[in-house]
């Protein structure tokens, strides 16, 4: 019996090359939770096998920038000429509902989020030591010496947005990873500030 | 992989009747935990069958009131004559060995023990309604009108406290308590408060 009837937020970020892709889909994988995953929003046109909707929502530049107006975002980026955003409308439906909604985001991303829905869980993926972590991000197709400095040292700054978030949760195994993730949500739920008001209320009865 | 290598310290409460004593039983017989159980002092004379260092350490009660004038008990409480304490520093070289420490304990106690030892983990058992945990205090081998009611008043006072803890437990159903136990336990090993430090050292090697 869970007091907390309401989904929680839950944040999945860390730094680039951390396995934040791996952990999530080890995390659906798992049985016995109510996941949603949040659908981004990006004015990119879809790749060939891409579906509105599933993968992305596809919309116009105009479109995106009318709900940029309207706060209609929890966060959003400029990359490379177009949009990426996280809807907002869709995500509040589901947590009422009570979906646990899972936003896998970029570090400046999950940050715009904090300041938007204090009351989410923010995870951090670290790796299980920095040399892991480099390693990964020089295998990451490319031989070009510069974009792999430029990419840890851009790993480097993420590395210390640690502080910033509710947890850190190893990569060491992403099957361990994502359990962990699930541990966090069920005591998130317990959360006497989640919980109170419920509890009050079953006093009352 | 955990972050926290120093154990924690559970405080398993709630009110009266809820079955603290139960939940707890069921927590130690779950696998893959790292749990010990904090023993009690106590002044009062062993009852038959009830072993030294294993169900209470026994002392004096010149020896228990010179561990209170040294600040020794993490809490402490007199009842009908004897007193009862938790004493502090075995659980101290526990914790730093990396145990999880349990310690199942009334209300007042508990709200002791957060003044000594706010790091502790507060978590408070709850009964999945009000009407269910009266039948079981009525049930407790009295027929003593008097003394039913005075239980259901304690009941309804320590209800109130629940806000003080930092987790709410629903005990429908004492095998899912305990896992929600463990959840917390885990959830709390990765909090960033907790394992930011040993983060940075592992940045730094």
């Amino acid at each position: 019996m869970k007091l907390n009837v309401k989904g929680l937020l839950i944040v999945l970020s860390g730094p680039s090359g951390v396995g934040k892709g791996t952990v999530r889909k080890a995390l659906f994988n798992k049985k016995g939770h109510n996941l949603v995953y949040s659908i981004s929003m990006t004015t990119r046109k879809p790749r060939k096998g891409e579906v509105d909707g599933e993968d992305y929502y596809f919309v116009s530049k105009a479109e995106f920038e009318k709900r940029i107006a309207n706060d209609q975002f929890l966060e959003w980026t400029e990359f490379v000429g177009n949009y990426y955003g996280t809807p907002r409308e869709k995500i509040e439906t589901q947590l009422q509902e009570g979906h646990e909604v899972v936003l896998e985001i970029e570090v400046n991303g999950a940050l715009q989020v904090r300041d938007k829905m204090p009351e989410a869980v923010f995870i951090f993926l670290v790796p299980p030591g920095k040399q892991a972590l480099f390693d990964r991000l020089k295998l990451r197709g490319t031989e070009n010496y510069a974009i792999i400095e430029e990419r840890i040292a851009k790993a480097k700054e993420e590395f210390l947005l640690a502080y910033k978030y509710d947890y850190i949760v190893v990569n060491d195994d992403y099957d361990n990873a994502a359990d962990r993730i699930l541990a966090i949500i069920r005591a998130e739920h317990a959360k006497t500030e989640r919980s109170i008001h419920q509890y009050i209320k079953m006093l009352g009865e």
